[in-house]
């Protein structure tokens, strides 16, 4: 379906036969009350047909976090650092990590990235005193802001930090968009494939991958809206399908003008207490990065060092 | 149609031929840009047909808004202190006015309310100092909370401060819901009938009207969201004008259980940048509402007075 | 001596040898790093020689807290908990707490109590779900604002909202004023003897007694900041000691005026982190709360409870 | 006198008679209720004794800004826009201008920098369509964020993004300490001499000059703290002037110690009120800039491009 938007290689995957694609695996499995569902595409063709970069996409859902269970968020925190240790190299030798915390923290929803950035250990300067501090990993972390506010390209710029302080591994942060309502704030993805050009709710126009910055890229994103446009266009979707028809792209279109068009800017769907997701989610994946970046400390130590 | 929300009662009267009901009369003008209309009911059968109090119900839409236009908000400023000045009753002798900011800080497209209280000059308390400022009118304005944070009916709150400050006019600013996407950010409703109950973003369950409170209450709103579900109905309803169809009730709920309810809490469709569009929105209100409560002040020495 | 404020009792007792008293018990102990001292006024006698009202102050004091150290913090909010439960009265019977967020949310040492209402869980509203929620107790909670913001009195606003929700006990959360610049973010203060006229950042003119209310009011606070005034006349009052000298209340005045006087409003010394803190201290204080309002809930219900 | 902590020019250059120096030319005069103060240093011998790189200090005061007087805010706004015009190179044949905004948005007087940037028309990344937009010059800005939160120095950092950008000028905000409190909130610094070491509330390391940068730097600053330990030796000091004594610096060391040592961090002098002092002065010194960068654009054309 065209016009369908969404950064969620699983919405992306859906539907269009992916599993049963020579050069893609797909697993799902659950654990503590969290669905994870891992596709790996390794092969040219499958990337080309699905276009998706080869690489690991894992997805983590959990229903019970948009209703703040404790138990949920613990389990999904754990498994979050886990998957994260397991997708970082080895950081020894003072090697450096950089997280990048990409997104607007003026507008609610694209907050997520400078929202986990305000929560890191950040280390990286003190490594002078790494030696007294034996276990402590080098970690720098920033949001750059998005090219209508600094007027800097992000990737630009992103370039420039890996360049100054040469990570062994870059993790990059963003809010993401989903084509269904009900993985709002439910679902983090996590994949070894960097950034990609479009990607994410704001734009980055250059690729942040392994090729382009010579280390490992993770990105890590949450869906916080789902677009105006693809909202309607589910409608008339699940109308056509009911009623056996199929939806006309030009009338999908005149649709889309007759009810977007008049409201300048862009139109989101967000739940109501999107501030409060944002905050929950950023100290979710703030807490699995600190574990994971700092793996010889305690969740006390980590807290204790940070001000 | 049904579930359709709004609380611009422009939108509810719209398709139903209110303007040639007998005991309604719209009228409709320009000024700088604006677009006023006035609907006034004078009459109970009209009342009970359309569903909204005998009043006065007076919209200001200017698309120019979300575009920030400084022309457009001047202009829209300037005429809604004069119709404000016009709704309110004379306030001499020390005639104290309430302005309650209602909705829910917390959750940015509920904040108009509590943004306007935090940009009101309030003088109430200065009332000892009064006579050595000629002119100065006493001011007092509260954002009480929404139930949901405090425990306590905002509507009962209301009442304990009407008989504390004994107002001789009552102004509620509020965050609204359009059914049209277009109206977000560019439309203002300014009303004499006061707080109905399921008025608002929030629940507010009893009224707040001239006969409750035994003084004019003025409510002043502007459409902040869409409800998500409002969305998808334009979205049939247009479909099925263009085929010539009729939706079907069941078929609509069907679809918006099938769409939404997957998403725990309520979806609201909203402008990216919602977060600058409160604060502007706020800044006007304020600005309105400071000019029409001190008449015998100018800007420059309402603002020299804040802190 | 003159003109140093400080709204903690032990600050207020200090040196005016109230331990040796009639009608003064002072207590002191130490639990997991922290240091509390009780004084118990029990007399009249004492009470006027003292000038603070008959009842009982309690002192936490936990140096690391500022330094973010978890156990300290978990130290702390166990013994706050704790001793909250000892002074509220048995909340049976569907008995409603009302808890006050006092000062001003925009100021950032002020916000203290209105930081630690927006954390609370609330529950006055889903009164009739207690039936199926046992073991859920009906609290409401409300940050007024302060009578420069609302040009209300916030005793006045206080004694509307005990006449509408009848509360069985009242806590008042308020940021004070210190003596000692150690004690800001570090010291926290608990009393039963509700709050007097003066005390507090704010002002709040009308007491807020068990008299007044005709239930137990407790007051919880913590010094976020020392006037400048004091830390000047502190540092005199140092210099003359090491001079065997004492200062002239005349000269001290001058000083003030001097140095502080062309500075328009109110100077305060405060910490740079002072923003964090009172986030951290919020945390601490409304997890104390939620534990001893609900005492037939864990900790994980509480926060599953909350959004 | 030594450990007095200030970053205005104008104090550091009093008591020193640098007035009276040759290479030190000082020209003081008034225009509309501002008192402006010009310092230049044109001479090594003068730089050296005066610890001040040779180059340009203006200061602009203004007792009213506190008070929030709208002619004040006008005038000095004026004033400040006028004098970055002068001191800005002509920014001809689309040079662009890189604006820093330094210092810690998560602490209130330490984000004056990040919150200009927040407010000021950015336009680098529309410079293609700059052709349709005849007089727009092109701006970027950013706020990098200090070392302690992000790892990375922020002069390290300035570095790359002069390299990226090749601005044809830099200006740096940034929130700055003073000696007298009576400045705090009131005083404006501008100087051609760029960053230098140690300067500012944060701690910049490398210098940010046109030597180093290829390009002139220009730093707007405003005074919004005093050190409480610069508080408590204004203290001493003025006590021994009256008294006609001189304050051994040994005591003064002892005095700090036990006033402030026991208190962990930084503790400064603020107003209370310094949220919306921050708030001022960054809406009147982003206006400023956005006229001094857009001089073909009127106030209104630049509002009406802002979002």
């Amino acid at each position: 379906m065209q016009n369908i938007r969404t950064d969620l290689a699983l919405e992306a995957f859906d539907g269009q036969g992916a599993s049963s694609l020579p050069g893609v695996d797909v697993r799902r499995w659950e654990a503590g009350g969290v669905t994870l569902t891992e596709v790996v595409v390794s092969d040219d063709d499958a990337s080309r047909l699905l276009n998706k970069s080869v690489g690991r996409y894992l997805t983590l859902e959990c229903g019970l976090l948009r209703r703040r269970d404790p138990d949920a968020r613990a389990a999904l925190g754990g498994l979050l650092a886990e998957e994260l240790s397991r997708m970082l190299p080895p950081m020894d030798g003072g090697a450096c990590a950089l997280v990048l915390g990409l997104g607007n923290r003026q507008i609610t929803p694209d907050a997520l990235g400078p929202s986990v950035v305000d929560r890191l250990l950040v280390t990286r300067h003190l490594i002078e005193q790494l030696a007294n501090l034996p276990g402590l990993r080098p970690v720098s972390a920033i949001a750059p802001g998005v090219l209508g506010v600094t007027g800097i390209e992000t990737m630009e710029l992103a370039e420039r930090l890996v360049d100054l302080v040469k990570p062994a591994a870059v993790v990059c942060v963003d809010a993401l968009a989903a084509r269904d309502s009900a993985r709002v704030g439910t679902t983090l993805q996590l994949t070894d494939t960097g950034i990609q050009p479009g990607a994410g709710v704001g734009n980055h126009r250059r690729a942040l991958t392994r090729d382009s910055v010579g280390a490992p890229v993770i990105a890590i994103g949450m869906p916080t809206v789902v677009h105006a446009a693809t909202l309607a266009r589910n409608a008339f979707d699940w109308l056509d399908r009911q009623r056996g028809a199929t939806a006309d792209p030009a009338a999908l279109d005149d649709m889309e003008r007759a009810l977007l068009s008049a409201a300048p800017g862009d139109m989101i769907v967000t739940p109501r207490e999107i501030d409060s997701i944002i905050q929950d989610a950023a100290g979710i994946v703030a807490a699995a990065l600190n574990r994971a970046l700092q793996p010889d400390l305690s969740d006390a130590e980590i807290a204790a060092m940070m001000d």
